[in-house]
């Protein structure tokens, strides 16, 4: 297996380097040819890597990718492997060392946005499924092999819903093995088990119909800028918990043997502190890091303007202010009932005088899967082999379009990603580790074998 | 007297059209160049006028320029007229009608970045003072006039000081004449009597050293925007009133006296709103929107920002954040006092994590000038015979460099302006109404032997 895979690293290595040019950022509507551009090309790389179907489904945004490889064995089990094709922006002065959508490889390690989310990890998929191949001696894969590979996944996947409800019978598995997600570390590979949810919005206030004298006006209107803030410190309570009415309801509460689990993870705060650049821990008071990191739901600020942005200062009282706000959600919140209850807190909160829209983008569904799941003992299985080691299980943090399979497909959601915490997801000089991008690969090529010696799908 | 101003009324305006076509903004860098023509042009234009010495003085920023015709009469008071050349920053995409550096009138208005503030303001005094020459046959005016006119007054005169302290002797005057405000109404004239100082300062704040995965370190980490939000919701308690600890310290009330005469004037809320292009009135409790304007301090947000400011949403703990406040003092604060006390309850203020720097830029103090001051009394009464009706007296929320005038010189500082609230100060569409500005030319021009009859300076 080793070999096989060995002999065919650097071709797999150019040929994800030709994908990761392509600058699929799919919330900027300038790159919308560019992600056009990367479904075609993993359509035709599929096609080549030997799938029979291989076709780019459109949507009413980005498109997606579909393909196909069947089993032949009528007891077979079948599995959707996700990704996502499209990347979040990037830009040289963002801070980058070298240009975002220029790969390169530096320390073993191949640097360029979309390196680690998604496409790396969706791509060591095309070479896994080579290496089941040539390692079993079979002309086609020991399970049914389907992969959906969505183009809007930086932007909330507003349309996979839909496009997951209408080509339901296309996509039908008895599992979806989600390839967007990290493992603890380089030496803790882990497995997770779930994913939290996600609702953003953006809010405009608008104050004076235009910016006007602070000096002639200020201290008798209102100020958008104020408000803006004032609704942000409101956000949370004093023990940094959200304070928005109903937003903790429904939610599944952390076992005692879930917090354990949690605790028996070689957790370093210090060295945790360093991967996120951050130079002390806060949040929600009475839990963990982890705790706070995988089960607890949050609302943070990803961005805030208003009045003068120049240099030096603009003595006005502004016109208008903007929050784009994001909630991560977990297992039992449901996002509509996250967005009405914040859309009616934030009416509820503001002064005369300062109007409001609020408009949300596609929201996530948090997600669970539950320990003793046969398929999630074999991908924890694949992995152990490639990694030599025992598995660990653990959550994620970010968020994905994985529940709206799980619901719609009626199907488990397994998690299976290489990628480490540094790897630098969605932030400058994002890369990949190769020697763990060749875990990934190995992992994939045994657990298709695995699957189906253990599992026959669902009953 | 008005015939003269008539038949000189086309050239004064043209004058002034040119002088307004020079971008002198002086908060912006690569304006430095137009600050300086401005300076040059004032200067030759008051030679034109007749000034015996007209002079561009240098600083350590913007140049000033300064004037001085003497009167010949040894008992003449000397009074010292205060200006400034510089404007603030104006772009046409700011929701200007027509370019900001291109004078046109329309309907009797002149619209142009410093119609009104404050170089319309300034040149009044050019035709005022041959008006009264001409008026009174004389070959200097009645009274020792000087000017001075300041090219970096929308930067908080940061440099201000500095020149009046080294060019006391030059610029000793009786009292000093401020042409840099506005008046009630085009129906009820005014003299202010008071300004409101001012205090500016830009805090940043530092969270994780770059951006970072809101998903993957969301509520785990301290965020600098939602930092920046909260200490803006903590710079007033549920009484608006500002809660930086030591902000009120040394304050002057109002007395009933002064609450009366606010009371009285023809202050239509509704009306007032509508100039201010807002929608509700909001301030500090136990005091109307006048007493909010001009004798009670504020704290306002010029300007905020951090995180993602692009299209769509990016699901990001932002990096750092920034905020842009302005302080409005009144008499009996000291700048620094507020200063020291801001920056005192910033640092309290702020989670652990969370960095920050705070600079602030030029300080601006309050002042007040008494009711009954014969020199005040000429001033209104200069206004009457032009607007033929009697002067109420008001204050002026807006800041100027007049108490470094008033503390150096020891003078009075006296306020003369035609502006009106309508005229956009610091908003696109500034503009002064050409009647107005030719009431502000004849006040000037009966201001000096009024004022020569009156009074024989200072004791």
């Amino acid at each position: 297996m080793r070999a096989y895979i060995d002999d065919h690293r650097a071709a797999f290595l150019d040929d994800l380097a030709e994908w990761l040019r392509i600058p699929s950022v799919s919330v900027q509507p300038d790159h919308a040819a560019d992600v056009r551009r990367s479904a075609d090309w993993l359509a035709a790389r599929l096609t080549a890597t030997g799938f029979p179907t291989a076709e780019v489904w459109e949507t009413a945004g980005a498109p997606a990718v579909f393909a196909e490889w069947l089993s032949g064995d009528p007891n077979a089990p079948t599995v959707l492997v996700y990704g996502h094709h499209d990347v979040q922006p990037a830009a040289l002065e963002d801070g980058w060392d070298t240009d975002p959508f220029e790969p390169v490889v530096r320390d073993n390690r191949l640097y360029a946005r979309g390196a680690a989310d998604d496409k790396g990890q969706v791509f060591f998929h095309t070479l896994g499924v080579r290496a089941h191949l040539a390692a079993t001696g079979r002309g086609a894969p020991a399970v049914n092999l389907k992969l959906l590979i969505e183009g809007e996944e930086e932007s909330g996947s507003p349309n996979f819903r839909t496009l997951v409800e209408e080509r339901r019978e296309r996509i039908a598995a008895d599992a979806v093995i989600v390839s967007d997600t990290g493992m603890w570390s380089r030496d803790t590979p882990t497995v997770c088990t779930g994913m939290r949810g996600l609702v953003e919005c953006e809010i405009e206030l608008h104050g004076p119909d235009q910016d006007i004298h602070s000096g002639s006006f200020g201290g008798a209107v209102p100020n958008p800028a104020t408000a803006a803030a004032r609704l942000v410190a409101a956000l949370h309570d004093e023990h940094a918990r959200v304070a928005v009415p109903g937003f903790y309801e429904g939610i599944v509460e952390l076992t005692d043997r879930e917090r354990e689990l949690f605790a028996e993870l070689p957790f370093d705060e210090a060295e945790w502190l360093r991967t996120a650049k951050s130079h002390a821990p806060y949040g929600e008071a009475g839990h963990t890091t982890l705790e706070r990191l995988w089960a607890r739901p949050t609302a943070e600020v990803n961005g805030i303007g208003g009045g003068y942005q120049g240099p030096g200062g603009k003595t006005i009282v502004p016109s208008s202010a903007f929050l784009k706000l994001s909630f991560r959600l977990v297992a039992g919140q449901d996002p509509e009932h996250v967005e009405k209850a914040v859309t009616a807190w934030v009416a509820d909160q503001l002064p005369a005088g300062i109007r409001h829209t609020i408009a949300f983008s596609g929201a996530t569904r948090p997600c669970l899967t539950p320990l003793d799941h046969p398929a999630l003992q074999s991908v924890a299985r694949a992995m152990g082999r490639a990694f030599e080691q025992d598995i660990r299980f653990t959550r994620e943090g970010g968020s994905g379009p994985a529940a709206d399979l799980q619901d719609v497909l009626e199907a488990p959601v397994l998690f299976l990603g290489i990628s480490i915490p540094s790897d630098g997801w969605h932030a400058p000089n994002e890369k990949i580790e190769l020697d763990l991008l060749l875990k990934g690969v190995e992992t994939s090529a045994y657990l298709w074998g695995d699957l189906a010696e253990h599992w026959r799908g669902a009953p």
